[in-house]
């Protein structure tokens, strides 16, 4: 057999540095899969379920900079991965998905699985279009990269008709795809610097609201020293991509879930630069409360978007505010505790226990959402959650990461309700003997929607249950789930039993699942 | 508290006769699911993952003849469900999809789970609205429901700001949805009436392709009378919605789905007459192979389309053709087997196991795929299946069937593939105590996609083995899944032990999971 429009789109990818794929394929990517098969330099990675496929790409796209693959079948199958598309649009992540689609000579006999795939796309996608012949194969993938590689990331969705993966490759040489990126506005970085000097100068109080590059490597040095030399507290909003912290680094702040606690925590300041970071607003609206939770007497000043070249802005920024010193983080980690599980016990407990270079992927929602404040002097790690809100990101960002970086210690922190979305890729972390150590924190609850209930005023703290809200009946057996998936599991009740099981999943070298009872 | 705009809708919902919800809510659905707990008289299933949701109205619509609501929270969580709802509306099921928005004054703060849910309905359903003001509810409310009852069963997606749930309920009478159907063509059915006995006489071989009511209850005895009046054979797509079959009934005769037995079987028809089916296609294209497995000498007549009165046109042609007697199926059940389970094996106890009254859900695949020919005989049953093709529809089609027809017993059949998409609904079932005996059919293999990579030659049968398509590294323990969920769970690998534990399941009360080892 010759080589076919799939391998042709396989070089593409290759030549291209794309060299991993997470996939649930179907008999319209049969020619695809079959390719994929016969370039053992591409990390194959079967999903049981699409929503892990995308978000794994998404948790891979953060850790290694650069797209994965996803593999997806008709528009079902794509539908079946938005959500998680959907959190990493939010997240700037680059994505290419290559979605099947039935054969150009089929399409209109409306066949049980036909439907509109670019219509199903367009909503979570900033490109998208459907090959229509063998001999632009090439070009329209070339600009599906470019797509996905532009503006800070994107997701670009290339629809690929069955008899298109199945055709001759045309031969020729491959198009290189080109990362777009707006040229930074100098006048708006010399603006943004003399705000900045202007407001040290007079003594009035300015943070910096960082994104994406400010925040790891070289980056994040860069808007530490910033804000040090301006006098500036350097936050990121609640939902971001990838923060680098603990010990040495420089002290970050994050604006918190609850409307009240953000706004109170802004409240102080007169100037918000955005350092690659969106306006933080409000999650959800509340009767009575605010959208915004920058205060209205603050100046916000847009200086570069997510979609610009953030580390470039920072340098131009940093070379010409200059500064010596960064305020580094040295807030103790809290002491490890003892006893039965609380959410306090279990942040704590994982607080000690972080290692060096650990990966942290946070989906742990209301147990852990004060998790990020304690840890800031703990030993350096990433930590990363989900940006779009779309529940069910936690366990498939850990895989992609896992992906990415197999030689780090990867520890993800989820909800039993948010677990429950996707859990399906605790088979592909077995499948591939990623270390990863998932702690489900077990309260057995749509815990965050209890307080939402109060808080948009649908319900009385102390009201009675709401069927729709209790995971109690039964409860979740979160150990058995585990083993079904092929991963070793465990339960524990008290801190210091937490302690070892963490220990023992981080020392690896396979996937590790610990429920934590805490109810 | 006052009553809200959720309350008018759940008023408007219960006078129109739909009450149950699938959910799995969120913030903006807080008054809608705090509503609904105050209303006793409705059944309220929680589901863990929205697909689980849809994939369960739609059997419920199946099995009731009325739409279930689901309660799915934003663009995600619509997006969730759509492979379900994809499903549904292939199926022309009928289903209220009720989505939260973020309130009217929040949306275009673009807060972190914004995005465009109309566009993200717009491809799966037929019907789709977002609330603009509370005034309006009532009345946007009954066209939804008017949508989803109307033309055989669709879809509506009724979209409602968190600001309208929770708004003031504009006290006045409530709208009554109203069901809209094209009325018959009665010339078309003149027509068809002249050729089915024009044909007879004429010695052509002629063929009936049923659909809808014509496959069940009335309308299954009227498209029995008609076919054995007019000498015709039985047919009906492989994708069917529901089917009433077993010792008694009009003999039917399921369309395969290859491409290659779906053409051999219609060869030798003249004339084929479509009583509320589409033209029956192949389910995707293969190289050399038609997409039409109708044959091009025959002639193909459409009477009376799903989406019209199904039933009222047999029974016109019915009265006009006249005709006693009925083929019915006498074909004996294959005896019961023993020895290690194997696809025939699995087939030949679970025809065996078949109670009076069983509701089968098959989404088993490939080794399942023969069932169906093999059970004419059996005692009556309702065979439901997955029509539009994507897989991961059985188990919330039992989930859904299950709530409709408390009083039967049910059994699923599934691959393992197809059951690791939306097995979450497994605790919901847990949860309501159903008697639904759920078979896994584990080969721990995408076997179908093999099938299918050989039969559009990227592959030969004796190829290497594809990453993408074993699920062998690891197995999955399917006895520990539905324990992770509160499903009692056993595993068989010989068809004794089969036929017992169906018997075990089928005798209830609760769900009870067989992993059926194949391999």
């Amino acid at each position: 057999m010759g080589k076919t429009g799939s391998h042709l789109l396989l070089d593409l990818l290759l030549a291209s540095g794309i060299d991993t794929v997470f996939g649930n394929p179907g008999t319209s990517e049969m020619h695809l899969t079959a390719a994929f098969a016969e370039y053992p330099e591409v990390e194959k990675v079967l999903c049981l379920f699409e929503g892990g496929a995308t978000g794994a790409a998404d948790g891979y796209a953060r850790m290694s900079g650069k797209p994965a693959a996803t593999l997806l079948h008709l528009g079902p199958g794509l539908a079946n991965g938005i959500a998680n598309i959907h959190n990493a649009k939010k997240a700037c992540s680059p994505m290419l998905n290559i979605v099947g689609d039935h054969t150009t000579f089929h399409k209109h006999y409306d066949a049980p699985l036909n439907s509109d795939i670019e219509a199903t796309a367009r909503p979570y996608c900033q490109w998208v279009k459907t090959l229509s012949c063998s001999d632009r194969l090439a070009e329209d993938a070339a600009e599906a990269i470019s797509a996905a590689i532009s503006h800070g990331g994107q997701i670009a969705s290339l629809i690929v008709p069955a008899d298109i993966a199945w055709g001759p490759s045309a031969a020729r040489t491959l198009p290189a795809p080109a990362c777009h990126r707006k040229k930074l506005d100098v006048a708006i970085l010399d603006a943004a610097v003399s705000r900045m000097r202007d407001a040290k100068n007079t003594g009035r109080k300015i943070g910096l609201i960082a994104g994406q590059e400010a925040l790891f490597d070289e980056g994040l040095e860069l808007a530490g020293q910033i804000a040090a030399a301006t006098g500036a507290t350097l936050f990121f909003p609640y939902a971001s991509g990838r923060v680098q912290r603990g010990r040495g680094l420089p002290r970050t702040i994050r604006i918190p879930f609850p409307v009240d606690a953000a706004v109170d925590l802004l409240a102080p300041y007169d100037q918000l630069f955005l350092l690659g970071a969106p306006e933080p607003v409000a999650f959800f609206a509340y009767p009575g409360k605010p959208s915004r939770v920058v205060p209205e007497h603050a100046d916000l000043i847009p200086v570069v978007s997510a979609r610009d070249d953030v580390l470039a802005a920072l340098r131009y920024i940093a070379d010409r505010i200059g500064g010596q010193g960064i305020d580094r983080d040295a807030t103790p980690v809290p002491p490890m505790p003892s006893g039965a599980l609380n959410p306090d016990r279990l942040m704590h407990t994982v607080a000690n226990a972080i290692r060096e270079n650990t990966l942290i992927v946070d989906e742990g929602v209301t147990t852990t959402r004060a998790l990020l404040d304690r840890i800031g002097n703990a030993p350096r790690h990433d930590y990363l959650t989900n940006v779009g809100g779309s529940i069910g990101a936690g366990l498939p960002l850990a895989l992609g990461a896992a992906i990415a970086c197999p030689d780090r210690p990867l520890l993800c922190l989820s909800g039993d309700g948010s677990a429950s979305y996707t859990h399906q890729v605790l088979w592909s972390m077995a499948r591939h003997r990623l270390n990863v150590t998932v702690v489900i924190c077990a309260n057995h609850s749509y815990e965050i929607l209890k307080g939402e209930m109060y808080r948009v005023g649908a319900m009385q703290p102390d009201g009675p249950a709401n069927p729709l809200l209790e995971l109690t009946d039964p409860r979740m057996d979160w150990v058995a789930i585990a083993r079904g998936y092929g991963v070793d599991g465990l339960r524990c009740s008290t801190a210091e039993d937490l302690a070892s099981a963490i220990d023992r999943g981080l020392d690896g070298p396979g996937p590790l699942l610990i429920e934590a009872a805490l109810a």
